[in-house]
């Protein structure tokens, strides 16, 4: 993947014999693509001019731009899917949970965008992203990054009627997670070694029941750990959530900057530090 | 699968030279066949021309088109399968069992028509057609899914001699959302967790045998309460279930009109959410 | 599978250019042949036409029929393969147990035929033919069915110096059956839900321990009561079934007419319902 | 697997063109060949020829004949491999009480010869020869197999200094009749339900773990019964066998005359029935 | 694996035709290659000789050699990517708790080098080479390289604000080391036999729970005690500890003669015994 | 496997057109190539060749001979493998522990030499050959078999300052043999059921939980005492063991003559009782 400079570069290049308005703008598209392949960088410059068309400019625009981040990054709108009213409600608020725990432990990366315009198979969605490359998790990290992915469910629990199985991708990639602090990562109770289950074709132990339930206590307590703090940050916030969550509902698709206003009263906890400065570049050739 | 509007437009391409009496009916037949495919409208328009020649009329009249719905949404009677009149009491009591709960718990679809002319493998048929495109589902329509699947062998339990196999589908859908419930959704006190049975090759999480038979206990337990809740609901209104049964002995097939009238005394809980207008359409090109 | 009047036509166009003695010996067939295909239907009537001729007649007898009904129903005759005088009466009261319990016990089919001529791998045979097309069961029929493939056995325990080998088949089936009760049609107290072994493909649940040794303990049981059930129905009629079991070893075999003389004073329970008048013919064409 | 009068005319087929000594000797082949199948017998009158020439005769004798028997029926004796006199005093006693069992229980066919020449794999055979066609087994015939299958092993441990490995292929097998009595007949208090295990691609049910150890049980229950019966038969036999196993270490063969005055003292358990008259031959053609 | 003798005689043939500044410089080489094969080897030769070029040699100095020793057993190092200043930290620690208890107990080898250039997918490396030729191990190598395996993960603990996932890969190295102790070497309290694992396709025993129990245990507690004892070394010697670490902040790569002067406080446990002479090289032809 | 005499043929025929110094010679290597196919027997004579080419004789001495059947019977030796002082002193009280007990239990075959020169993957090796063809084994042979081989084992811990991977080899197939002590050959209180692993395609019972761990606890005993009789062994004659594993570090290999004067105060178990004279050899055609 990537880093920052590298993206300005491989943007340029696909930039040329493009009509852009204001070449100063690939910086801020390079800002904004963090973790996108080149592959992907190349699918953003063509949507960006498409859209230059069909937005009847001259021109690529910071805006045509600013469509086609969202394009590739989140995938195409699908205008065929209409979500009823309670269906909107039930989305605004699950995403809302995931945005406002991503702000508040941004140890995993920032919150671009809120939406609840339905794309793919998804009805709405939180889209973070990443910080500069990362090679290696703190346990408290990946204990952030199951408490954001269980935020969608607790909001629903605290807020609607009644929970729905639109969590269930983010559970499966939670209890992905969960294991790894568990049996890959030696990092509970259970011991230090790495544990794999009867059937994996991975190396590591193959536990007894006695083990295998100590592990299916610890992956539980785990996952109910972060849900409880997921609900905690939703209560404490509870007048700044509700309001982003409407706003989102009237609005239907909310930007970073909008974002951090709206929540503004939250208080963030461990704030990241800033990313390196990008390296010199090596000699030409 | 399209929306209102796309199976209007849809049914309108196929009409193109068939003579259809009356081009408004085909806004009924859109009305009539959520959740149908593209292929499953082209079918109904070619039955429905098949129908008319058989029925002698010139023109493809409303009659024909409510046939050959019904032919592509059930399968065609198989008219050589003949039912003992204790098979016929059977099966009628068992579709009046769907039919009711159905009626009673719409968020998952309204029934249009209930049958106990053999199709297919089945005996008889109670055709409920989706609610507008669904994404998601609360865990309160997952279980009202499978209070109406119960409800067939509920009214058998309740109302015949004996129990019998005919049941034996309805049971493995209703094992399977239990199992959701459970082990993908995380809506037990089993724990949130994504749960996996040992030889499977979906992600998640292999239990030992302690949370193994937890969740065995919980999908016991779902099932039963939703089979004891489906005959609540019929011993609650047995008298318009028995008539709308014995009506079904006698008329072989009841049709969504006179099945509301069947049922007018009966409570309806939880009413639906009238689906969104349709969208606005694109403009063209 | 076709109906009587299916079988009739069937018979009728597979009779044409054969020298038939009589024509309405065909509905007498049609009515011998329930359960059987399309196929099979052929198979008698050429195999009458070679009993025809090895037996010497001109014309194509009831006989000849009779024979060839047997001949595919139950497979040639092994005549190479001799019984010790044991054999023939293990055998005997084996196919005499078959015999009673359909007899008491309706609700599966008609018994039309006992026989310890050796046919395929089977010592002996207890035809029967299923009553019309069936499309569901009822928990006592699935019960009885256990109760008739059972008796064989209990017929060796109650009158034979020790059981036999020759029981596996039987009890392969029953087992099958008694697994269905339990596990797809969920009509004990182990619970509603359809459960699967660990290696199934099927859909259902894969329970823990507890829950399969429970279902243990129920198959167990159901095959311990019906295989009782079977043994008490021996012992109320034992002079009844001696006799025809003393018979079958002496005429090797016995039709439907012989065997309801010979079990005349057996209480029949469960009285089956006459099968429904055949279908209305449809308009040719 | 052809009858008596079968193998008689096969082997008169076989013998055409052939100078056999008298025809007569063929009828004495048939009946030492019960359970070969028509090939075996085909190379029993080549092998034959052979042995007439080998042992310079100008005609095939009834000793070429016997000896042709032994070849097929036992396999060629391996000359390059000697035992050493332990060997064949172990080998002796443990073939002497296969002979001894087969002879006190006859159910399952008649012993035809004992030898420690070794031939293929074995040090040493008792070559019984099964009573005619056999379609079931009583429970105390499957328990009589056991026995004798367990009776070599039986003897080593009774007159030999130490057991030996010798008795691999017999445990296996009577663990295979033993796990039938259990799983596949229900002949024991586990049940009377199809077992099979987990791996297994049979029909049946798959117990478990309470099951399953009540199999572990009776399975083993079923091989210390007839183990120690075969020690029982041994020690109140043991001077007749003794004789006889110190006989074989001489003679290093014993045919069944030889046997029946070395064992006349022994009591025979359940003498078996005469097998039946062979058939009447059909009419020719 | 070619020893010290061998791996001259290799650099001399790949350095044939190369400009080699001062030849004896191979001879250091040799030493330091120790574990390599002869295509390392020759490798080593080509990436020195691009080196030279690079590095605007006119011949192959021992710089340019270091330098392509480095690369060919550390692999090249990843530029573009970056480690924070966080990440850096947490690098430097793990791998100097590598270094530190490698130095200690250096009877698996000595270390060559640390480093936090990112090399492919590791952030840093703690190079240690072999040995001359192993073939076995005593108990003790096995758990001192089960206390260097998991020295990375004990630095991160007592040291950083939180444990990391880093330590993945030692953990499953260590893990198998443990598992062999237990399962293929007999050497605890569970027993000398050889066990495996059930889907394993290898030779041994597959154990039933209890033992499998005593397994998991045997293998944690063999981990625990071996992380423990590295928190040990650490502790013990922290000032030194923090010094390397901090050192390799600083200056990204640390070579064995600075790391002996950095680590000259710290006391070695065991010292090897020192390799044999090489043997006489074998006539020539 | 040819026995003596066909040794002695085999190797007449591959000295054809060889210079042999005495033919006399050929006899002594029939005698110490017990155990082996003619195609090493090939190989032998072919060595010899080479030997007598490399050691500058004109003809095949015996020493040429003797050199050429340690090759075959032990592999070429590893010259570029050099063990240290203590590898060498571990590995030659290793071999002298298999040797010993090989010595004391002469069951399974007759010491020929040990080595600790490496040959393959072993850094040493105990040359033991079996006495003449084996058809089956006592269980105090095996017994004696899995004794000696964890005699080396046991060596170490007795004499060594550590135990080592390197008996691991030894491990598996004494797992192995007890496995089949407890599992094939029924000789333990387990039971005398042939019994497999659940993954196994072998034929055999598949036991519960239960008696698979009756099983773990039966090979781990068997395997414990052993190794107690073993270390029982080594301690009894530790003076003599030592010289003799003590000349082997100096002398490298010990041949059998010089062996048995090493151990000649070693009291030996259970003489083996003298190989049969061969047999008369068939006549000529």
């Amino acid at each position: 993947v990537p880093n920052l400079e590298g993206r300005e570069k491989i943007l340029e290049v696909h930039a040329k014999g493009k009509p852009i308005e204001n070449m100063e703008d690939l910086k801020l598209v390079a800002q904004r693509t963090t973790g996108m392949s080149g592959a992907d960088m190349a699918n953003v410059m063509n949507e960006a001019a498409l859209m230059a068309v069909r937005n009847g400019h001259e021109k690529i625009t910071l805006e045509d731009l600013s469509e086609a981040i969202d394009r590739v990054a989140m995938g195409p709108q699908v205008k065929s899917r209409i979500l009823t009213g309670k269906e909107k409600r039930i989305t605004a608020y699950h995403e809302g949970g995931h945005a406002l725990v991503s702000h508040i432990l941004p140890s995993n990366g920032q919150v671009n965008k809120i939406s609840i315009l339905p794309r793919g198979q998804a009805n709405g969605l939180c889209w973070t992203s990443p910080t500069e490359q990362r090679s290696m998790y703190e346990e408290g990290e990946l204990r952030d990054q199951i408490c954001m992915l269980l935020a969608g469910r607790a909001a629903e629990e605290l807020t609607q009627s009644d929970i729905t199985t639109g969590a269930s991708n983010d559970i499966e990639r939670a209890t992905e997670i969960a294991k790894g602090i568990v049996m890959d990562y030696g990092m509970t109770d259970v011991g230090i070694a790495k544990m794999v289950e009867p059937m994996s074709r991975e190396k590591g132990h193959v536990p007894g029941q006695a083990t295998q339930e100590k592990i299916d206590a610890e992956v539980n307590k785990i996952l109910a750990e972060e849900y409880n703090r997921a609900k905690g940050f939703i209560n404490k916030n509870m007048d700044a959530f509700k309001n982003m969550s409407e706003t989102l509902i009237t609005k239907e698709e909310i930007d970073r900057p909008e974002l951090l206003e709206l929540l503004k009263t939250v208080q963030v906890e461990k704030p990241v530090e800033a990313p390196p400065a990008p390296p010199t570049p090596p000699p030409a050739g």
